[in-house]
């Protein structure tokens, strides 16, 4: 049984992705990298669904809030009921999945693992520039110059990207198949006290209209208006 | 004055980098990544240096122990008098200038930068896959899909690695020209209690031969052996 290394925040997508590794075949071992996000609900709902799939799940801490630069690590405000697509929106962290595959990078090379997944999809793209095709790609070839593994033919490494060309309802109905606990997820930018989603933000309303066209009841437990 | 982000660990090498891109006509941006490093001497090194050269110092904190893997983030010995060269050390840390070029990204995204300097060369290399020309420009592409501002047109981001060609001696050389405070650098990977160099390891030996090829008397502080 051949390691994978799955980009994991406890949000639908990279939950999915985390069954979706364990179908392909590979035994999944969750990342998950705090990385100041104003949500820290993020990190209990990882460690609640890796505890459900009984994946282990390795947490490593990177402070992005030094470099600032997004809502979701600086003092800018989470936009609400703002239209989905269009300009790239302030959730939007410089570099993020960059910072991300590299870690999941050095991770699988201790391992011994040559496969990495990461939860992009073509809908939460809405303008986020690392979550394209094209970057998946680039980063697959950086792999294979970066490691000592590569570099010593020990080591081929591959991106899996499933999701990126789901949509949220097709992400939703597959990870209902693969027994995906989405009501353990967090997915909300700006959760209140209790960790309830606000069902206002891109995040929120991207999984919630998922759960619509899916025809899954919806799980998530929202803030009162 | 256009800005540029120069990846600093308060050593020779990326001390003579910092220089170099003021002569190249940028405002230089230091960023310091404490990784988990074994030697914190490191980190104030890089503070000594940037105040004396009147730089911007930005650091990001990163647990590179929960990933370990490298001699410099792990339990694992520093080899002392080992050749250089041959097969990949043991302080290779997996992944390590992926990490680090992806936070410099960040950062530069943030300042509106769009130069990177890295200064990674041919005999640090030493084995190290990601000090390779081919890894520098893989990273080179891969930043102009990553970000924000590449997508809209805003950047075109550049990868300068200006010590990749030059030896050890070359580069002292070149420092010493441009008023590189070396006395103030720190580069051994095992120093003691009080800072000083060990002597011994790749990285004091690779330093001390490159002052005596060069003619450049060594400011360095050794430890009594």
């Amino acid at each position: 049984m051949r390691p994978a290394v799955v980009l994991f925040s406890g949000g639908l997508d990279s939950s999915t992705c985390l069954a979706i590794a364990r179908a392909d075949g590979f035994v999944p071992h969750a990342l998950v990298v705090s990385y100041g996000q104003r949500h820290s609900c993020e990190l209990q709902a990882a460690a609640r669904v890796a505890k459900a799939l009984d994946v282990p799940l390795k947490q490593v801490s990177l402070d992005l809030r030094a470099i600032g630069g997004s809502a979701l690590t600086a003092d800018i405000a989470v936009p609400k009921d703002a239209p989905v697509g269009g300009e790239i929106p302030v959730t939007y962290v410089p570099a993020r999945n960059t910072v991300l595959l590299a870690l999941a990078l050095g991770y699988a090379e201790v391992l011994g693992a040559q496969d990495l997944y990461l939860g992009v999809n073509a809908v939460d793209y809405s303008g986020y520039p690392d979550c394209r095709p094209a970057f998946v790609e680039a980063f697959e070839q950086l792999a294979n110059l970066a490691t000592a593994a590569a570099a010593e033919g020990r080591a081929r490494y591959r991106v899996h990207a499933p999701l990126l060309r789901l949509s949220k309802a097709e992400i939703i109905q597959l990870g209902t198949r693969l027994e995906v606990p989405y009501a353990l997820t967090h997915s909300c930018y700006d959760p209140d006290a209790e960790g309830r989603a606000c069902g206002r933000c891109d995040s929120c309303r991207l999984r919630a209209a998922g759960f619509r066209e899916a025809g899954v009841a919806d799980p998530t437990l929202y803030a009162p208006r």
